[in-house]
């Protein structure tokens, strides 16, 4: 079935609100997860909801985030239901009433249960894909230690079940506002990579991976692949 | 009490992971939400945690967010504990070891109930707040007609149990890392608004608002007041 016309995978990944606006093809869940780079992750605590913030990488059909052994929310979302979505910002709309202000975005939602990887080989690999996730840098790095390996927790989402939501264009007006007075229209936003800042501590003639080198000046939030992705 | 110095409002916003990041003061928090653009708004549901993107305003004292009066999510928060996260993105870092690559980020995590707008004069003022946030076009725009208003649902959260996280510089890498021969650094991320572009259908000689115009070419995520903000 083309993605154009796949269907959610359950009832609670529908879009209810701006259903014209969503999508459900896998296809089109791959391409928001391969252009963003940080994901909220939304855990239920015994205090109530909680969302934070962090890196995350997919290998097509799982979701991997991770963080430190340690860390309460991670540990908290471990076999339990969590949300995580990823939004990308691309331009701000406004209407000639207000009321049509609205934005241009990417956004997917994921939902499902956090799995927590314990097999070593796939932690490992999990860790090499949220790495490589933003430039492919793995492998140009330090070999990873079975310490820093332990000291850290991977959980795993199925991307089985959820929906994209894509808003581009100007605003939609009321037809009696259009020959009014007031302005309309929209403003792009772009988000860019700058230039690399070596650590000041860095010895002479060590140079950055090429991957690396590649994200200068290019699209963080490209619509295509980003140039130094692994 | 300096805000450097400012205590946790509560233990469930009390940092753990990274606890040298946070801050806990008024002023840090809002100037989070004055530089970011988009929250996303974590909520329990029948069916498990909901994280969902939304525009935002505040007051100073209180954050609201808007959704139609059909939007079941944001319905679904209405009374209860909600966790709202402002994220912006400042860069990437990579370390010698993957183990510490990293991102340079603001982040605002605000827990509290969602208290439903009632009030018809409360609730205009809150879209308005809403409206300006991205840049003041609401005294420009078109008025909101009663019905505009009567079709939007505003829910407001305190802005008293909140943390701050913010994180730059480079990789904090280990030691005996450090004249190895592994690149280490960060590559900074800047988000900028484009040029404006009107809607197709907007007459000839309509100027856009100056707070509009003023967002072409300018930081999104400024750390200091954006150009367009009211």
């Amino acid at each position: 079935m083309p993605d154009s016309v796949a269907l959610p995978a359950s009832d609670r990944v529908r879009l209810r609100r701006g259903a014209h606006l969503g999508h459900y093809g896998h296809d089109d869940v791959l391409a928001v997860l391969d252009a963003g780079l940080v994901a909220h992750v939304g855990v239920t605590t015994p205090d109530g909801p909680m969302v934070l913030p962090t890196a995350y990488g997919h290998d097509g059909s799982r979701l991997y985030v991770h963080g430190a052994v340690a860390n309460a929310a991670l540990r908290a979302a471990v076999g339990h239901d969590v949300c995580v979505t990823v939004t990308i910002l691309d331009g701000v709309i406004f209407g000639r009433s207000a009321f049509h202000n609205s934005m241009q975005y990417r956004s997917a939602v994921i939902r499902g249960t956090a799995r927590p990887i314990t097999d070593p080989a796939e932690q490992r690999r999990a860790l090499q894909l949220i790495s490589d996730h933003v430039a492919a840098s793995w492998d140009s790095a330090r070999s990873a230690h079975d310490a820093e390996i332990r000291r850290t927790m991977v959980v795993a989402v199925e991307l089985l079940e959820a929906s994209v939501k894509i808003r581009t264009g100007g605003p939609m007006d009321e037809p009696e506002d259009v020959d009014g007075p007031h302005w309309g229209g929209h403003v792009p936003i772009r988000t860019t990579f700058g230039h690399l800042e070596p650590s000041p501590d860095l010895p002479d003639g060590i140079a950055a991976p090429c991957s690396i080198a590649a994200l200068a000046g290019s699209d963080v939030h490209p619509r295509g692949p980003r140039p130094g992705r692994g």
